[in-house]
């Protein structure tokens, strides 16, 4: 995902009181004044009156390392157990372009899967049994059902996709061995918008490649608006354009915040039986938004008057689904067209056991996207209030 | 497999005069003298007016090191750089026993998926581009179709085969990414026997996981027979007990130098169209044998009177399926007793487009075995001739 996930997730964290995160950051696609941004709204959360102390337990311990190298984890692992050692971990750290991930399977294998698979070898080392992972819809592939529920089949379409689903049973396998390892993987939907305080935002690098970040773009002048094509309005959906589930970061930060609460609890891992301590949960909205639905959305939070054409359905090759049965049939299906037209979380399981649901509606994740990108055109690089770069 | 098969390709290699290999292993499951003994039989092979030229090129370039450090392919492969470079990679190392894999989730997916991604960064860098891999028949855990076909689903019920199928999707999206790549995946029956020779075979640390070698090391008197259990004789097979398909080793290593000469001819990858140049193959015999065939073909090879007890099923859990869908049905699978009751390989697409056909029987692998275990109760550190030691 293009948003900034992992800060709205450190800025949940402050100010919930009660974890206190240490980030991990190659800032390969992110800046540590993203981190400076959370520590500032926790400590104005505190009010006039906080102590220095108070003040002080909002900053964050930043670590640039890069978790490809296992030397990373044990080193942060090592300091802190002569400080009562680490609670859990939050593993957001990933290569996340769908398409990218196509070209360049190795380095998202190397990143996604070997590197997760050296984080859980630290963790076990140094006694760490508690890990929160971002696992992502993608694993659901064609869901057959709609909404997606977490017993949808894992058949991933891409290599990112597959990445994820990787780490899922190697997870889940770990926690079978491992009975006092406890994990949860969160299948991430559409998170989109930003912090409402508008210091704290997106900042990707190049073009964005979701909807919403790319129309947040367009209207600010970074991108012509040319380009803004809609692909395909024949779907079988309320409009005829393609359907996603939306979920404001702020809500997908406090599904992490929920997370840890019940790894402490452990009520979720009751029905686990054998197979150990691990469970998915969908995080989404439950309600699903059409691509003219978006962008009706951010011309009513930015003002701007988006002009799009509608032209035919993007083509999409499925041709690498986990069964080799499957690669055997694929003449027939390489020319399969178009998206999936409906990907909308069923997030009943999540309400029930982690108590998550998603407050905030499409109008707030545009207005809070806008508020970020409208004053910050180029993201943490630029001062506040500077105008916006021509459109390129 | 706990059978000895990567020297046993080594030396069909050297007497294939064709191709040269250079061997990399950190001797965790074997050792230097079974490399020694292929020299051996390649230069007898050549026969006494051999030059000395021609006994040289018998020489294998044994280089000691472990495939988790990406130097190691890295060196290797700027070594070759200078003499014309290395033509493919057979990937043989791995960790596989299916039980430990479950134990020690961690450090099979390490040693057998992030070693193999690190090894395909180390061929692309280096541009070397043909890769035999073994896989194993595993990955079709519970197979619907008898005999299997390469078009059964992979779905995996151990770590040991997730992990093979965890590499198969790697190098298949990886072929996809980089159409100059070419890879074949050999789906490995129930390798058995030694090389006629009797100079090299199996030798297994501790007791033999495998029914075969199980039963030649109690002929030999490593093992007293008061464990051998049948688990079960009330399967839906001739006689009741499980059936496998066992391929000799000198027929399993002949489908690798078959794989090298297929890669070199690129005709296999005419189906593969936009997918990229990965193929499938299972490596069997086409028929299967029961656990009761074993014990009397061992029986006749050994002359030793195997006393067996008939036990019920083992209880194998299949908790594991890769989707999640299964994960939530666990609690109905859990108690599901007992193995596959037949695996057996169906061969026809190997023999059609390798030219692979398993061509020794059971009666000589069993032969080859007990030549091989008689004259070596100890495996390679014991000189030849010694006597067994006592039961254990």
């Amino acid at each position: 995902m293009d948003v900034a996930n992992s800060s709205h997730i450190v800025v949940t964290l402050l100010l919930s009181r009660k974890y206190l995160p240490v980030v991990v950051d190659n800032f390969h696609n992110s800046k540590p004044k993203a981190i400076h941004a959370c520590e500032k709204i926790a400590r104005e959360a505190l009010g006039a009156n906080a102590s220095q102390e108070e003040k002080d337990s909002c900053n964050v311990d930043l670590i640039q390392g890069d978790i490809a190298d296992p030397a990373v984890f044990n080193g942060i692992f090592e300091r802190y157990s002569t400080q009562g050692g680490i609670y859990a971990v939050i593993h957001v750290a990933a290569l996340k372009a769908v398409g990218e991930s196509g070209e360049l399977p190795l380095l998202y294998y190397q990143t996604n899967v070997s590197a997760t698979i050296n984080l859980m070898q630290s963790m076990l080392r140094y006694n760490c049994l508690n890990l929160v992972y971002s696992s992502s819809a993608t694993v659901y592939g064609t869901p057959e059902t709609i909404p997606i529920p977490e017993t949808s089949p894992v058949q991933p379409e891409s290599v990112y996709g597959r990445s994820k689903g990787m780490c899922e049973d190697i997870i889940k396998d770990t926690c079978h061995a491992e009975r006092s390892f406890n994990a949860v993987g969160l299948r991430y939907f559409n998170p989109a918008g930003a912090h409402p305080s508008g210091t704290m935002g997106e900042d990707p690098r190049g073009k964005p490649g979701n909807l919403l970040p790319l129309l947040a773009a367009i209207a600010v002048g970074r991108y012509a608006q040319d380009g803004l094509k809609v692909f395909g309005d024949d779907y079988p959906t309320h409009d005829g354009t393609c359907v996603r589930d939306y979920l404001h970061v702020m809500d997908l930060a406090k599904g992490h915040v929920l997370s840890l609460d019940a790894l402490e609890k452990a009520e979720i891992f009751k029905s686990c039986g054998k197979t150990g301590n691990y469970r998915t949960f969908n995080l989404g909205h439950g309600k699903g938004q059409s691509v003219l639905d978006m962008i009706e959305a951010m011309r009513k939070a930015s003002g701007y008057d988006y002009q799009y054409s509608i032209v035919g359905r993007r083509q999409v090759i499925h041709c690498f689904p986990s069964s080799a049965c499957m690669l055997i049939l694929i003449p027939f299906f390489l020319n399969r067209m178009g998206d999936v037209p409906d990907l909308t979380a069923d997030p009943t399981v999540a309400e029930r056991e982690l108590g998550f649901v998603a407050t905030e509606d499409l109008e707030s994740m545009c207005r809070d996207l806008w508020r970020w990108q409208s004053s910050h055109p180029n993201g943490y690089d630029e001062p506040e209030g500077s105008t916006g770069v021509s459109a390129q």
